[in-house]
């Protein structure tokens, strides 16, 4: 594609994104798609001559539009928000035509160097302990920034190596039921094994892990010649947000010499605001790293994750390993960060880019704004719930999260659980909004996540109307 | 930022990346930067207010863009090419712009299926055998694909779980002295641990992995109580791109019931060419698992790698985690691909669409001709080298590759290496070509990687005048 060729077919991809964004609110929801319906669409065999690019953006539409949830409509509430901005997007499509690799300092300076500051200016913004500044990269994701920090820990830890007496000593990592899926998976991959995951009880009401079982797991582990390697906080859990006691937590994580890991995935970069710095308590004093993704509540499109280590030196002995053919005299002088031994995989796009573009256009205010209108918009539909006797919201709702479930009088928990479901798919089939769920307590609860900037007052009323007319039938 | 503002400003974006396309031969490849350049030209704080987009192409000229090396450029020769094309820029650009999660298939149905057709696509393209059709996912990277097989391999191996009589027993991964550092990293993730990677002696010339010291390495770890897990063997080794022999390697895997994985990241989307379709010998009948990046020498950026599996089962049981919030209908149907228990993250971006643009764009032809175009011009540098007796050239180049060496006449070993090395970094530090190196037998060779789109027979003339000014002075 010679370069005037790309201003043009790049000019319609453009027009063509911001028509989608226009229109967005028009379209359904959630796709209707059928399992196969795409790929019949789609021809069996590669093309033997190349089509030129007019008529892509006719095949998208055609055949791939009908299958995509549209995760950027002003009515999409579930998981948790993932957005797509304008400055993000513009970011990432320059670290695309830049086309760098950025897996070592030498391979393209400005990579690296932009990252470090990035990962500081968002410190900076979220007011994180000193110990982090210098110390943050760009992951894909949560799992991970997750992952990284279990293997940093189990390096901290003694690997499990066998001891002096020579008995090979199995490892440990402490979560509880609501600590997300990633980190079972994390220990699956790093060798320790889900019989190795310790769940820690929660509290039943706030679902916030109960720093006394943790002592006493821990005290039992270690006496049964288990090594503890690395305990997860969450603050912000995925399933209702609830939010672990950090510096409870961290206590007993200190006096028993163990790696705390804090997850915010979501919920961290919400301390942009004053009044959601509480969200850090515990981490300067306690947490040997941390993460929390721009991706989700801060406006940068996936995939950037921010992990930020107190101490990097555990991670780099356990991630390093200098081939001849990447051998250069800037990572032999020191001087210099290579992100490819702070992540699993070698190569590396230039993701500061879009954290960069993001930062610069909304600034400290514009990020403030748009976490004060998602938690502000969630604290008035959950009054709405709160205030109506045929529904039951979760008291706590933090952040732009909520949780809550139709009562249905007069019917089992089970037969209310499969009218919750169903009212769900309803929903979610209609079109005009789409939820997810969770189940609390042997209950289903329906999830409502608002967080996309595109979501005003008037999509939350007509989300709350709809599911009224879907569970009162 | 309103669809208009989009609109504006991401025409101005397309066009300074059209821009940067068309001037970039005038640049130095390697960037000129200090460590601390860029990070000093940087604000230290993010700022308060929002900055707006007029600023920030000004910003990237001054600020970032001094911290650049061009992997783009005619003349950037190092590593391996990391091709960024329009096609694949403008198909990563609308994943951007949609901004879902392909994670499952129930939260965006396309991102998954068109996964699934262009997988297979490139299966066509590749001519690889039937078991793969179907199997095929994008990892970020060949070290992601190659720690997925591991996991693989490792549950198939019985995941190191005490046996009957009690004993736990250690689990053992070979390769070579030639397999990518990705192998022992991923060992070292997954707990194999770096002691268990069992390295296979190579043909001193060639570099090829030794089948029968494969086998002795296999039989004596078996006979002490190991459970040997996974092989991997290389198609186009990253320093020198030597190939292991497949068919006599999965022979021997067959015979002991080990999982092979065959790693061909850079050389095998050559088999796009009849003519290359030996890289594929052995697969049909051995291969547990195969990977190949099509970010390297198939045109599409980073990140795009291609894994494939004979069976998908034992992937699955390693890495399928379901929690109560990500279960739906179509999970639980079976009839539909959850891509996240593909790979270690959960998020997934739509990465899909850039490589359909790409084999779209080019078709069968034009991929063989980028191909052939690399390839031939490899050919013909090696030819120029071998011709000057000043110089020594490997005489297996079989792809885009080619490693050489200055004799330097009366010089002892260390003396020449000193001498090359020094050669390198004023090649390198002159902005004309960009060079890397690597060590075989002791002797410092240089590489020199031929395949970016642009560049050209006069590209690959003038750096070898450039190379002869510095290495014969």
């Amino acid at each position: 594609m010679t370069p005037d060729e790309f201003r043009r077919y790049g000019k319609q991809v453009i027009d063509w994104i911001a028509d989608y964004h226009e229109s967005i609110a028009s379209r359904p929801v959630m796709s209707r798609a059928e399992p196969g319906d795409v790929l019949a669409a789609l021809p069996e065999h590669p093309p033997e001559k190349g089509e030129g690019f007019d008529g892509l953006l006719a095949a998208l539409d055609r055949d791939i539009m009908p299958g995509v949830t549209h995760w950027q409509h002003p009515s999409f509430f579930g998981y948790f928000p993932s957005n797509s901005t304008g400055p993000s997007i513009l970011g990432d499509l320059l670290s695309s035509g830049l086309g760098v690799q950025g897996m070592m300092w030498a391979t393209s300076p400005a990579a690296t160097e932009l990252e470090t500051r990035v990962a500081d200016w968002t410190a900076d913004l979220l007011d994180l302990p000193a110990k982090f500044r210098g110390n943050g990269a760009i992951q894909d994701s949560a799992s991970s920034a997750c992952l990284v920090a279990l293997l940093s820990a189990l390096h901290q830890a003694g690997g499990g190596a066998p001891g002096p007496d020579g008995i090979d000593r199995r490892r440990t990592l402490y979560i509880s039921s609501q600590t997300h899926s990633s980190l079972e998976k994390a220990a699956r991959v790093a060798g320790v094994g889900s019989a190795n995951v310790r769940v820690v009880d929660v509290d039943p009401v706030t679902l916030a892990m109960d720093p006394a079982h943790l002592d006493a797991l821990l005290t039992e582990d270690a006496a049964a010649g288990a090594v503890p390697a690395m305990v997860c906080a969450t603050v912000g859990t995925t399933s209702t947000t609830a939010v672990d006691p950090v510096p409870a937590i961290g206590e007993v994580c200190r006096r028993h010499g163990v790696w705390l890991h804090v997850d915010a995935a979501y919920a961290g970069v919400a301390a942009v605001c004053p009044e959601f710095r509480w969200v850090n308590e515990g981490l300067a004093e306690y947490a040997s790293s941390y993460s929390t993704n721009p991706h989700k509540w801060m406006l940068t499109n996936f995939d950037c994750t921010l992990l930020w280590m107190a101490d990097r030196a555990p991670m780099l002995n356990a991630l390093s390993i200098l081939p001849e053919y990447l051998r250069n005299n800037a990572t032999t002088s020191g001087d210099v960060i290579d992100y490819r031994d702070w992540q699993i995989p070698l190569g590396r796009r230039f993701r500061a880019l879009k954290l960069w573009s993001v930062i610069r256009w909304y600034g400290a205010e514009g990020l403030r704004e748009h976490i004060r209108t998602g938690s502000g918009l969630a604290d008035e539909l959950a009054a709405l719930i709160a205030a109506d006797p045929r529904y039951e919201v979760r008291p706590d709702h933090p952040f732009g999260l909520v949780c809550f479930r139709p009562l249905w009088d007069g019917l089992t928990t089970d037969e209310a659980n499969a009218a919750t479901m169903d009212a769900l798919n309803r929903l979610n089939a209609s079109g005009d909004l789409l939820l997810s769920h969770t189940k609390i307590g042997g209950h289903v609860l329906l999830r409502m996540a608002i967080g996309a900037p595109s979501t005003e007052r008037r999509h939350i009323l007509a989300a709350w109307d709809r599911i009224r007319e879907e569970t009162t039938a």
